[in-house]
């Protein structure tokens, strides 16, 4: 067979189809994000803004966690030199799973080196090492969630996004006695709309179901230490297993379970994903601790960020230009077409310094292509005045449709 | 069902077959490395002397590698802030990947958050995309890979571990036309042996196979400029891809696969593992690269790891105590019973203020635990003689068996 044809056949069409991705070449300047210097492919160097990060709250440049990083750096050096059972756990890793356990206020929790193989192990090991386990799994689970339980090759049941009617069905269409698990998320990233957690609690008390709750949207965003929507709303504790990341609101890089003793310890033991893989760096777990304690006591880089993102719809709305509704911190605007949305993002890159990714399919249903705008409290009240300028500038030189008084 | 009485259940029996993990609590002392400071279960607070880190030269601390991670981390702040593709990818990305692709003489390179994720991802992606594909699979490879593989539900046929006549027979037992993959590794991590690399080549030629050489033990210690064994032996033009991870020999942490720009570029397009997860830090990526590019111009780490791994070699030797031959760095001390295993390794760091952690099944076989040692440049002559003598001294305590004039 010829290997590098068949790959350039591939790529082709993924670039006939306009899903082709070509990565935007950034780099952050001191202390001054979401300001950065964008590389074009020609070379040529530009300042943008940064509108479409995870990185939340700006705690990746907040002096708490990159001071930890360095004192980390100089105390340990770079690399945590082996797995967590060879040499490779550090003093910084067990006291930031101390802060993690405390955060989700369960008795323990469990470091991955990112959300992505948190999700993976943790739901790939507790599905295939229950026998006879079902996953009941939200439709629109992120790859991460899927990819778990697909691994464990556990029976899966995919019930209609938050839909608890349809839930409620499979479940009691499920045997009574076989292990059950509930996965879902909490903040979707792509709607920004949240589950309905208490009452999906119900159906798990009154079907026997586990619950698994993937809270990598809003970690550090929700509740009043930053424990996410389960925090907010006074749940955490009907909660088997609380999962987030530490590359988002904390502003650093890895992820996390938090659960019982017994769970984590026994994910610990038997998750291949965690035990033959390289620790994080103790700078890493160092700022990830910095960072957590940092949103535990301060308020005031949630509300900055509430604050931004009510400007921004608010500006949209008088702008008539269609974002979709919801409760959370991610303002997506519809474009509805793949080759409009990257025309636009282009254009707010090159014309505008706004760096905005269109976010087309598989990442999205075709037809509901967006731009999704991430405000955060260090953006400033001209940032979103540019933002707004360019948009309106940009909806109507592509003649995309305005709501006359759009909805709030 | 109980799930926590299950849990339990299961560790304890974990525990019974003296198979259940506990972590050694490890702080590095700046700058002091193999030195730390271990914290024992019970609080106590010890200063001992690391053997068994996969910081194999001391990279962790090169003043080139955390410099380049304190200046990234000024420059850049903390975490990447998103996917590779929604604002992640920094400049320091960009170069290390081009690093990476000299260092193996290829025209790409492609980073992953770890080696476990790059195997996974890239196998999983290159074996389950490419139609009918049927893996050859070494029967050593690592967990990562053999997840990988499984992940890919393409079809896998395990060939006995280095044997060439087997891995013959069996890529001549499957049909000629199969697109076909050969995964194997170039140093084996427990045993230290080292794959036939040019005759395993010579029969991917021979049916049309593509080749995939993991050389996580091999980076930055072998070859000229660090690039593995496959540069040592002038080999790196006939594999395929070259997978290798920035957590050993260069001191920090993530993987990576170097290949032709049309395998990376696809990989980076289907990897589910690569595309939907945070970026590495920046900091992360710069401090790799330092490591990277160090080792390529400097052979003095590699000459001082060689020369305590010839000494530590001797001295056992002398003292008659039993190690795996092999012409790796990987010096794996045979005890055999995984009671007396873990009984030397705890008395090592009561006793003598060594760490080294006992590798019991299912690392390695029943009946083969071992300590595996890893002398590396930061070694002084003081530490190997402590060793040498700690070493004899529990030998004659447990009256284990001497090899009256060991072999060479
Ligand atoms: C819902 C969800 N879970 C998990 C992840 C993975 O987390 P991480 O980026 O830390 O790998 C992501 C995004 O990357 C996500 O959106
Ligand atoms: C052969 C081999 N491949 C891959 C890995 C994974 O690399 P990493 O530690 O960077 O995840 C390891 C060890 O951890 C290994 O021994």
């Amino acid at each position: 067979m010829d290997f590098q044809s068949y790959f350039s056949d591939r790529l082709t069409a993924l670039q006939d189809e306009g899903n082709y991705r070509v990565f935007a070449d950034l780099a952050r300047y001191r202390g001054d994000f979401p300001r950065a210097e964008h590389t074009a492919q020609s070379g040529q160097q530009q300042d943008v803004t940064i509108w479409c990060s995870n990185d939340y709250l700006g705690m990746g440049q907040h002096p708490d966690v990159t001071g930890a990083m360095h004192d980390a750096l100089d105390r340990c050096g770079a690399g945590a030199g082996g797995t967590r059972n060879i040499s490779g756990t550090t003093h910084d890793h067990v006291l930031l799973e101390r802060e993690l356990a405390d955060l989700h206020g369960k008795d323990a929790a469990l470091l991955f080196t990112s959300g992505y193989v948190s999700n993976w192990a943790a739901l790939g090991t507790l599905a295939s090492e229950i026998p006879d386990m079902i996953v009941f799994s939200d439709a629109l689970n992120h790859a991460s969630m899927i990819e778990g339980i697909r691994h464990s090759r556990a029976q899966k049941v995919i019930w209609k996004h938050n839909d608890l009617a349809d839930l409620e069905a499979k479940l009691a269409a499920a045997p009574a006695n076989a292990p059950k698990m509930i996965a879902f998320e909490s903040v979707y990233s792509m709607d920004g709309d949240i589950a309905p957690i208490a009452e999906i609690c119900d159906l798990a008390d009154k079907y026997g179901a586990m619950t698994y709750l993937d809270e990598v949207h809003a970690v550090g965003l929700y509740g009043p230490r930053g424990g996410g929507i389960a925090e907010q709303e006074g749940l955490m504790d009907r909660l088997t297993v609380i999962e987030g990341t530490l590359g988002k609101a904390f502003g650093v890089v890895g992820g996390y379970i938090a659960a019982s003793t017994e769970l984590c310890d026994f994910v610990r033991s038997f998750a291949s994903g965690f035990i033959f893989t390289t620790a994080l760096p103790p700078a890493v777990a160092a700022g990830a601790a910095a960072s957590v304690r940092r949103l535990k006591q301060s308020g005031s880089e949630r509300k900055g960020q509430r604050d931004r993102v009510a400007a921004v719809r608010a500006g949209l709305d008088e702008l008539g230009i269609p974002h979709l509704p919801n409760p959370s911190h991610i303002i997506p605007v519809m474009v509805g077409d793949p080759v409009k949305c990257k025309f636009i993002s282009d254009t707010l890159m090159e014309e505008f310094g706004i760096y905005i990714q269109p976010i087309n399919y598989p990442t999205v249903p075709k037809g509901t292509e967006r731009l999704r705008i991430t405000p955060s409290p260090v953006h400033s009240e001209a940032d979103v005045a540019q933002l707004l300028g360019a948009l309106s500038e940009l909806w109507n030189r592509c003649q995309m449709a305005r709501i006359p008084c759009a909805a709030q």
